[in-house]
């Protein structure tokens, strides 16, 4: 019901927040006063329309219901021209634009998914979370007072009143390169702009006129990877990914490798820090040339890396993150002009780049602990991130561990024999006959399994593979000695089997070797092995990986974890199951291991959007307790105790069950009942 | 007397400040409850020897005068041999580090002039006023928490708590160049460094060790000349001072060619910002080098100029400057990053822009006021700073005014026939007989007068002067026509007078010509002529100047004025006698009336020692209420009215006392009056 002296009931939906309003306030002024947020550019010039309502009925006025035209002030023709612009068809009379429909009886007024002042985007993957979109870059509409005789201002001091008139925006600076365009600017659009702002702070553009577009990129800095995504600032909109290998490669495959180089080269590190900034600046014009957009279009860039490519990509010298104590330059969250470092974007376009949390857990897990928000959850999650070190974040609303687990390169494929990186040919399933310890595998680039190529000169050419194998990437090297060790190729301690002779399986002295791919399946025409040294690495690899997690368990006392989450490239592409099968991760339910893909980008692409989302990536990334596993002392019992192929129920309740086998079990006459068990294994399995 | 509880009364000399102190603080912390300011870098580390003061005695304890040694607690090896090493000799018992000289009884302390925080300059000008020695940047010594494993905060995080712990300084940023220097800073200097502070808010610069040594430069970029000033900024002291043209005369002689030039050719603006930004470097390496330092030493730069001067320097179009409504891009202050504009200070050094008050008085008059400081006076000041416009201040206490009168460049020595700018060589004195008409004068660089030269091939060269005349200055304009005046060759409305046939004036159709200069006395070998449109040129100017301080004393409402101060290089050359025979500045008495010297150039300098000078800067540019002549319906009337040579003591009262003669005067017989009067100039004056 109206109340008296010209009050009257507002709704919103739907968001359901109501209020009395005083006769004469606009709409979107009785959204503000209700905290119901409404998208608005131009400040109730009617310019941009983005402020659109539905009043949908006046329905609780005393007399009865009546038509909302009674109860808001009449559409303009400038209203119903513009409505109609943007729309390109006539609105009905319940679309109305809300800065200039007044208030003059009860409403209840519809905000649709456009008009509302924060946006969400659903993030794509295992979780599907949304992200705010409420970034550090916005643009607002102002008109400026012209200029006269007798005034001194000067045209940024009347730019400052305008903006603190009409978007009580105060305290402004003016980069110096904006300034420099802004008189001119101010006359071609006839004293009316619009203005880029970051962080509400500083004017960062400035264009003539009414302008719309607003563009952020969020890279994930890998060693061996750097993955761009564009946004649009506006929706959130994700509008391209692109990626490119890390130009560093060239001057060491590993992080070591570069902080070598940049210690015994005087140019070292300059070379690694053009190269890396070049190759920021193509990804960043190809992801806006697919967009329709030129890299000067990017108003804002968040970056994340490990500390290694942080420091490399700000001409750091690396040289403290080689040795103990691993003490980083800084850090701090940055925010850097993009020209300081030579990055194309927008002159006047700032890098954010999220804090650290220590000397070897940089600004890509801070990353990934904001996309991934285990600080919100009751239950305790484990985080993993593989890469050269694993990054290993345990945890849950109460607190969060982390720790940096030193796997070395044998997930990405190095110091394997025939390691290779995830690229068309890698082998990167594959699964073993537990009767005839036959191999088959599928390699990138190619739908069939190896079993299903047809070879020779004969064969038809659609039945030809599109790759032959090149080599085994990560997920290959995960799946290959786990079904070696199922099939009986290897035992728990990860020897090879000496007590069955077979064809597949030659001995280098004391070392077996496994012939996983034939010569004719080869790019090179020579057989893939797996070696003795193999295995003993990914043992090494995945026990570093487990004790991590172990570690970080025993800090927090708790002896299971409801939630595994694989982050990263590598977490992808690996088989959950296997992971299981290997011991990389301890035992969960398996339903409660997911995979989420690029987390760091995600959590990069996150910060972009919302600048709420960096206050708390500082926050958190001091709040994490960092467990050095260099100076644990359980870390090293753990990570002994982590070397075998997992054979005991005890530590993994829920593998057996979930995977619909019975692992092999250690015992004192150990060969007969492992052989008994692979006997029961291979029963169950069958062939998939 | 002392209190109870082990408290102490202290009192510091010669402030005179007094106190009761608890047993046991340093007296440098009592000095600092008790807001005397002493230096210190080191902070209590023993290794600046900045606080040394004075214990003169324990004087007013209860029981009599005991000695200082009871009542501080006694000096240690370390500090004895820290003064001995800093003042060459055994220190006597007294003199103490107050860091570490721990009050336990009642003291009277002397703090010696250098120990004081605040140190003064004194500004050597008419008005000798001193600066306070309080500048932007500042150094810190500070010792960090070695980096150890399992500590996370970086290298930056840790400068940051240590410079919070010893120095209360928080919510500090680091300059990127900075950022990239600092891990080897801090292990070269076994984690002790000397800090350079800008604003106590951002690190620009980071040095192994303790280190001293902070420098700024203060430039006032005048339209034709360049100065620039090197200071010390711990003690004040100037240690260089540098000139250059500034190099866009070629573009244009004065600011309406310059802008000209910039709208004209497309590369027009980036030239000239590319030429003055070289002179300033090559004037800062000038200054440097002759103080024993290096381009990179200098900490902060100040910089003044017009507002032409200031846009061309930013590299910001200035072409709305060339026409009304006049708007600057900016009034503000600024403070921008050196190397952004390609000045090769430190490289993370800040340059200052003082603000401007309007579109054509900017930093440079700013700087004036400041300097002058008119509005911390009762009496009402006029402050004239004559360049191509003059920009003219009145006021006091109450309320400044401020205008800029349209002079044209004739006092700088364009559109006059023989005019050229100070330069050896330059006619600056003349002198005419009032019987004779026969002139004689002073040029630069050549100490005696023009009647004393001895010419001719035979003349001893000893006898022969340094320079021949070359052509007329600004002063020498002043001079000659103020002479002629006195002297009758041209009458009161600027005409030449017609009655008196002379060799020395010759006339082109109406138009006299007056000789100055034979042909033997000049470097052509022409003579030196001032003509009709020299004289007429002159008279605008001169009223031009007049008139914009009447029209500000029509706007303060009063009638005459109590002190003229003449700033910039035209006013420190002009006789004062002379500017006011000719009319270009009001009446007042002649002992009131004085020369500053470059005021701007001194207000950069305030402003680069002082960083509060620079808020007041901000506050007083805007507190000034700006008449636009343009606008200003009195100013014609004024400038019409102040057209003709003075005639009339009404409007002089203190111009014939203060010269000792009788200025013509205007009678409705007017050339018989005028010859009378004339002849009682002549005879009281004789020659000089």
């Amino acid at each position: 019901m109206s109340t008296d002296n010209g009050e009257y009931q507002v709704i919103f939906m739907p968001s359901g927040r109501r209020g009395v309003i005083k006769h004469g306030e606009t709409v979107l002024d009785a959204a503000r006063q209700l905290g119901v947020e409404i998208e608005s550019i131009c400040g109730g010039r009617l310019t941009c329309a983005k402020c659109k309502v539905q009043v949908e009925e006046g329905t609780f006025d005393k007399h009865g219901i009546r038509s909302a035209a009674d109860h808001v002030t009449g559409a303009g023709d400038k209203e119903i021209s513009l409505l109609e612009r943007t729309d390109g068809v006539r609105p009905d009379a319940t679309c109305r634009l809300s800065c200039v429909a007044h208030v003059q009886g009860d409403l209840l007024v519809f905000v649709p998914e456009e008009s509302r002042a924060h946006k969400q985007v659903i993030r794509k993957s295992a979780t599907d979370r949304p992200i705010d979109v409420d970034p550090a870059v916005r643009q607002v509409y102002v008109e400026v007072d012209e200029a006269f005789l007798g005034e001194h201002r000067g045209d940024w001091g009347r730019l400052q009143s305008a903006l603190e008139d009409q978007w009580q925006l105060s305290g402004l600076s003016i980069d110096l390169l904006v300034l420099r365009r802004l008189q001119a600017a101010l006359r071609r659009g006839d004293w009316a702009v619009t203005v880029t702002l970051w962080h509400d702070r500083e004017v960062i553009d400035i264009q003539p006129g009414y302008k719309e577009g607003v563009y952020g990129l969020a890279v994930d800095i890998g060693s061996t990877t750097v993955v761009g995504h564009l946004c649009d600032l506006r929706t959130g909109e994700l509008l391209a990914t692109e990626s490119a290998m890390n130009p560093q490669v060239t001057y060491g495959e590993d992080l070591m490798s570069r902080v070598s180089y940049a210690m015994s080269n005087s140019s070292g590190l300059n070379k690694m820090h053009s190269a890396i900034i070049e190759t920021l600046n193509s990804l960043a014009s190809r992801a806006a040339r697919s967009a329709g957009l030129q890299l000067r279009d990017i108003n804002e860039a968040v970056l994340v890396g490990n500390t290694t490519m942080i420091h490399l990509l700000l001409n750091i010298d690396p040289r403290e993150l080689g040795g103990a104590p691993f003490a980083l330059a800084s850090r701090d969250a940055m925010d850097i002009k993009a020209r300081e470092l030579g990055l194309r974007f927008h002159p006047s376009a700032y890098i954010h780049i999220l804090p650290a949390e220590a000397g070897h857990v940089g600004a890509d897990n801070v990353a990934v602990l904001i996309a991934e928000e285990p600080y919100e959850r009751e239950e305790v999650s484990l985080i993993i991130d593989v890469g050269t070190n694993a990054e290993v974040l345990l945890g849950n609303k109460d607190r969060v561990y982390s720790a940096s687990s030193p796997t070395g390169p044998a997930f990405e494929g190095a110091q394997i024999s025939f390691g290779i990186r995830a690229a068309p040919g890698a082998i990167e399933r594959v699964r073993i006959d537990p009767e005839t310890w036959e191999p088959r595998f599928r390699v990138i680039g190619e739908e069939r399994w190896s079993d299903e190529w047809a070879m020779g000169p004969d064969a038809p050419p659609e039945a030809q593979p599109q790759h032959l194998a090149a080599g085994i990437c990560g997920s290959g090297i995960i799946e290959v000695v786990a079904e070696m060790y199922l099939a009986g190729v290897i035992l728990s301690d990860g020897r090879f089997n000496p007590d069955r002779p077979h064809e597949r399986v030659t001995w280098r002295g004391k070392k077996g070797v496994y012939t996983l791919a034939s010569s004719d399946q080869t790019t090179t025409g020579q057989p893939i092995l797996v070696t003795q040294d193999d295995v003993r690495n990914v043992q090494l690899a995945k026990a570093a990986l487990y004790a991590g997690a172990k570690l970080l368990m025993n800090r927090a006392a708790i002896d299971h974890v409801e939630r595994v989450t694989l982050a990263g490239a590598f977490g992808s592409y690996i088989d959950p199951k296997y992971a299981m099968v290997l011991g990389l991760i301890p035992d969960c339910p398996l339903e409660h291991v997911a995979a989420v893909g690029n987390a760091a980008g995600d959590g990069a692409r996150i910060a972009l959007l919302n600048r709420h989302k960096r206050a708390e990536a500082v926050h958190y990334s001091r709040e994490v307790t960092y467990v050095e596993t260099a100076v644990a002392t359980d870390f090293q019992a753990e990570f002994v105790g982590a070397i075998h192929i997992p054979h005991a129920t005890d530590a993994f309740p829920n593998l057996e069950s979930a995977l619909g086998l019975v692992l092999p079990r250690m015992a004192a006459n150990e060969g007969d009942r492992r052989e008994r068990r692979a006997e029961r294994i291979r029963s169950r399995r069958g062939r998939e």
